[in-house]
């Protein structure tokens, strides 16, 4: 034989990404691969999945990106669907593995592990809360089933539990599909990632298109009938429903390596190095388990994200493979939209900056996506947070029309590079009606802040005022 | 008194940012400022004029930022329309100015004096050249005039001579209105900014909206027949022609400066340093006069191109006004497109690498716009050029549907940093489905060009192959 073993346990975006990185750098005669998924189906764009409950992409086969099949043609990766990882021995480099069609367990031996084992949704353990009806949103399946459930049981009304990035994408799906939605947020303001004025935008646009925001009211528990759901009880008030969605944040499912005395940080997250090693010999980590840096707070945070998970897999695959590479950390970048309103974010918030220590200024600027005499220019509102001495940029957030939210990027390579805002004035990006005004937003948020550090005024927090609110309609479903 | 007196020589971009950025530091009590412009408008939209050709935008109004009361009134700058500028004596620190509608001459002192006398159109001196039918688009009155010929003397054909932005823009504006175009270029393909692999694709792009093109063909003359144009010959070919629009390069009008003393450089820009300032005593110059430090190249350029010019303009008046302000060059960021089709580069193409004396290698990739499985995700091409050995980006390009080009953006911010593209491909940049791949297009690229460095394949300059060629519609004129 001679031939290493790797096991990846986890067959979605970390875990594939890994076992085909490796892949790629060692053949099957050298590098023996299986991966143990205990769902139904690997390697899918689980980010995907609000746009099929809401039947804008079609069928939950587009969300596929390979099958089980194609990783075992292609690559040689043994991939064993509703195989249910229960136990890892360290010592012995055995998993113990539940098949969950025989029901039957194996043991199988690895000499390199990779734990990809995602995240799990907070799911508060409150009366009712697992009444038929109520639906997550953490594998395909659970789209499959809320779909089906929408397109079967002819639900009127929906609550919508959470008011994060799940929250936002469900709630629009809800829309899309002709539901009365209400969204239920224990906050004072849905978006919790954005400082408070920016995330108002955010709450303007759900009810724009028609959400009714119940917020700063914390769910109590669901009400059931006739063994169904009927209504979603919060402190203040009680909402019927025919369906409800969790849309509440995840948390690293690290439970199995916490088990085994893999190391678990203060997130609740797998510790890495940079290499995406645990430390402990042999055994990896990637994806929404893991905890990672983040480049500007300099602590440890754990973000369920797709791209994350793709790069940490990418990172772990290439070093099982004899390679070289590092996964640099994070800043914080996400986007989203609610219809016809983008949201993004990147870096600290003023929360967060002020959490992590640092003084800063904050600026606030409306401009249009692009020329302000060009068809079609939308209304976007940046906000950046620049430390006070040095004028480095620490954060930025963007709400706005068409073509605002990926202007995000720009503050994201900026932040990456420590530059200030002062440099950033002088940046050259890209200009011609079509596409921005002279100054482009971003670049004129970075004025405001320049000008905001100079005159060293502390930040009141407060936004200007949005010239024309965006965000009054809804595309039809596709499907 | 002792008032000082700024005169700006010059109402467009660079010179009313600079007169505005100086009255923003300097009362009207301790700054005089005086604002000659040749033309009828004043801080009008340059780059809006081909969508003004176009009835994109309806009307020249909407061109027009401020108009020469609102200066006089809000700013307390004295602007003067149709006064021309003939002659500049540094010594006496006077302009002579001839009032064009007075046919009258006058003399003006100034004591600080910004040149910001724009760029004049290449337009070479050929048989037929200046024929009734023949138009530029340097000026709003130019683009005033070609829409008032397309709308009122029901031209069937044009010829657009000239293949880079405006020649591309005008092309389009021309399809939307209705008109049989052609285009011609001397050089072997459009957009010369760009490398021949992807200049292809414009091609490609252009023709799919109904443009034929004629390349590798010099104009060698205009046919003109009872007074008006006819046609337009090339070494090749006659041409019929109802109308003529040269979208030809533009040069650093700074004809006026070298007469007065004030020294020009190779590019036949006006030399400044970063504060803009001639070195000549109280001369200052800004915008598609001057010339301009390339980041990468680290060799002097011009560019003609609004946003440097509000930028410098900017830059002026601030040092003017008694503050500090630096323009830190440029990059050659550029974005345009030919109906659906977005195009953009920065940096340097690989022809540009190699005459700066940079070893280096090229990778192209195919990407989308949106998760691949999200309705109206956009095909794109990327391109990368980075240096040999450190593996520092140097330039993109990027060509693909709506969403595409914007992206650009990241290039530039990651160029102005001196990152790696193996640096690169670590980015935290926004991912969502209707946003992005999990890769996003541009880290996608970073990867292949990473990939190429560590194979040290040299370049083929070939591209893969272009999923779906997009470009097969066009918007209807508005207006």
């Amino acid at each position: 034989m001679g031939s290493t073993r790797l096991v990846v346990i986890g067959g979605d975006a970390a875990g594939m990404s890994a076992a085909s990185q490796a892949r790629r750098r060692r053949d099957a005669s050298d590098l023996t691969i299986v991966a143990l998924e205990r769902g139904r189906h690997v390697s899918y764009a689980a980010c995907g999945i609000p746009y099929l409950v809401g039947g804008v992409v079609a069928s939950p086969d587009e969300l596929i990106a390979r099958r089980a099949e194609t990783f075992r043609a292609d690559l040689d990766i043994d991939v064993r669907s509703r195989h249910d990882v229960v136990d890892v021995d360290v010592d012995a480099g055995v998993v113990l593995v539940r098949d969950l069609e025989a029901e039957v367990e194996y043991r199988e031996h690895f000499d390199e592990l990779v734990i990809a084992t995602g995240a799990v949704p907070v799911r508060p353990k409150l009366p009712g809360f697992d009444a038929t009806g109520t639906f997550g949103l953490q594998i395909l399946d659970d789209g499959i089933a809320l779909r089906h459930a929408i397109e079967t049981t002819d639900p009127r009304k929906a609550v919508v539990i959470g008011g994060g990035y799940i929250g936002l994408e469900v709630a629009e799906a809800l829309v899309m599909r002709g539901l009365s939605v209400t969204l239920v947020e224990a906050a004072a303001q849905p978006m919790r990632t954005l400082d408070v004025d920016m995330g108002a935008l955010v709450a303007d646009a759900l009810r724009n298109v028609g959400v009714t925001l119940v917020l700063g009211e914390p769910v109590t528990g669901i009400e059931e009938r006739d063994g169904r759901v009927a209504a979603v009880m919060t402190s203040e008030r009680t909402l019927p429903a025919d369906l409800v969605v969790f849309g509440l944040d995840n948390r690293p499912n690290s439970d199995l390596a916490a088990r085994a005395g893999v190391p678990v940080g203060v997130t609740t997250g797998i510790v890495t190095d940079s290499r995406m090693h645990t430390g402990v010999d042999g055994i990896w980590a990637a994806g929404d388990c893991v905890e990672t840096y983040h480049r500007v707070s300099e602590r440890p945070v754990a973000i369920a994200l797709g791209t994350h998970a793709n790069k940490q897999g990418r990172v772990a695959g290439i070093n099982i493979g004899g390679g070289q590479a590092a996964f640099p950390g994070v800043i914080g970048t996400a986007i989203s939209k609610i219809c016809d309103v983008e949201v993004a974010r990147t870096g600290l918030n003023e929360t967060e900056a002020t959490e992590a220590g640092f003084d800063h200024v904050a600026a606030s600027i409306t401009s249009t996506t692009r020329a302000g005499y060009f068809p079609e220019a939308q209304p976007v509102q940046v906000k950046l947070v620049a430390q006070q001495r040095s004028g480095r940029l620490l954060g930025g957030q963007i709400v706005g029309g068409e073509g605002a939210a990926k202007r995000i990027d720009v503050l994201a390579v900026a932040i990456w590079n420590s530059m200030t805002v002062e440099e950033m004035t002088g940046l050259d990006l890209a200009y011609a009606p079509p596409f921005a005004p002279v100054w482009d937003p971003v670049l004129v948020a970075a004025r405001k802040a320049q000008e905001r550090l100079e005159s060293s005024t502390p930040s009141t927090g407060m936004t200007e005022e949005w010239p024309t609110r965006p965000g009054t309609g809804c595309p039809p479903a596709l499907a």
